[in-house]
């Protein structure tokens, strides 16, 4: 596609009022929103490809997304037209022209995620949005020995529900590099970082780690569940409320 | 009242989807959620009066509240009822038993509010219901001088929309202990602690100390203002999305 530019975004968003990123018929999703409005502006067009879908009800501290069109509109221009006329939910943090072979998701070295877990016996009104509240008593210790267990380059087979439904095909081997247990004003955040993330691969690592810190399962059935290659071994995926797609890192 | 007991309620709310707190016909107001929610544990028409109320869209971090029963229901059932009935706007941080006379609004010693300004070009918009955003640049120092010259004992009569509907019938004298302009990660939050505050006094501060900070008045209006007696000289009332009652203070 020569003569054309290519604009990355990055956008913040509260998922809760979508149906994912990912355009689905019948369903309000944040992909749509942002390209019906760049449409608009542009009066032609466009698609918008993201760095990797999230779920319905996940959010974004800071998603990046690409497209390229072949008029040159002003990266101001965009920024304010573009956060002017979005919901207040999806928010631009960024415009700016890049590499006219950037893509969004096949240029990503790393991704990082986030989970937030609510630990005390109140989740306070102004962040129930974004907090998965847990109110049986975890084993903090038992979960930060767990967590060391997903660190390394493994095949995560087992901790994915659909791994067709993942960016790379069927192969499930992916290396998580930092997995971060770091205590919150109510609760705990996971921060997850890794080559890249199979789909649901995070909900279900957090959904297992919850199920061995509260002793429902003994920690030694996290590398059982490795070695299975079963999806029905692991614990349930933890719910979408308290997940952030973080940060994408480019070369 | 002899032979019934009185219950002290702590609540933080987000106070978004609310017509405030006080009960009115054909709106959803938080007393009356709480109202009838306390009524239907208890099986008995119960009155819950707050120690003040929060108009439209204000919220709250720790308002008081209390209401006498005959009954002698236990705190711990009430705190698990209450929540797990009460929307999740609405949260209960503590229930207990209180002084047979104590009165959520003629026992408060004095009382803290809350407003945040995000100063940045955009809200997050996982913190869009709590902020008012300031587009124009501010100058922080005529806005902390201009703070100064709200503090002490004072005839607020000019920043009080309607004296009548405060607490305090038409004296509208009032003490402000504290007003601190404090630094946060997307603005500023203004702390006022005072004796007690007319309708609509916070947000007729805020919205006067803007007008000042973004030079649209100069700083002497404040005192001139003051001494008019006259709510028309006064600025446009702030928003009411920054707004959060944040401490009641008891003996």
């Amino acid at each position: 596609m020569k003569d054309s530019t290519t604009y990355a975004l990055t956008i913040a968003y509260d998922g809760t009022e979508y149906s994912g990123w990912q355009i689905q018929p019948n369903a309000r999703t944040i992909q749509e929103e942002i390209q019906n409005v760049l449409s608009q502006i542009l009066q032609e067009e466009i698609t918008v490809i993201g760095s990797g879908r999230t779920d319905q009800g996940v959010h974004a501290l800071k998603q990046v997304a690409h497209f390229r069109t072949k008029k040159t509109p002003d990266t101001k221009m965009l920024f304010r037209a573009l956060n002017g006329m979005l919901p207040f939910d999806i928010r631009i943090l960024n415009v700016s022209i890049a590499d006219q072979s950037f893509h969004s998701q096949y240029s990503a070295l790393s991704k990082e995620y986030h989970y937030y877990l609510c630990l005390e016996p109140i989740v306070l009104p102004f962040v129930r949005r974004f907090r998965t509240h847990v109110k049986m008593p975890l084993d903090l210790d038992l979960l930060k020995k767990g967590a060391q267990q997903f660190i390394g380059t493994k095949d995560f087979y087992s901790f994915s529900n659909s791994p067709d439904k993942g960016s790379c095909g069927k192969n499930s081997i992916r290396t998580i590099y930092r997995l971060d247990v770091v205590p919150t004003s109510d609760g705990i955040r996971f921060e997850f970082e890794g080559n890249g993330f199979l789909y649901k691969m995070v909900r279900n690592i957090v959904g297992m780690l919850l199920d061995v810190a509260c002793k429902k399962r003994p920690i030694e059935d996290i590398e059982k569940v490795f070695l299975a290659k079963d999806r029905r071994r692991a614990s349930r995926a933890a719910p979408p409320t308290g997940l952030f797609l973080a940060k994408i890192t480019y070369s």
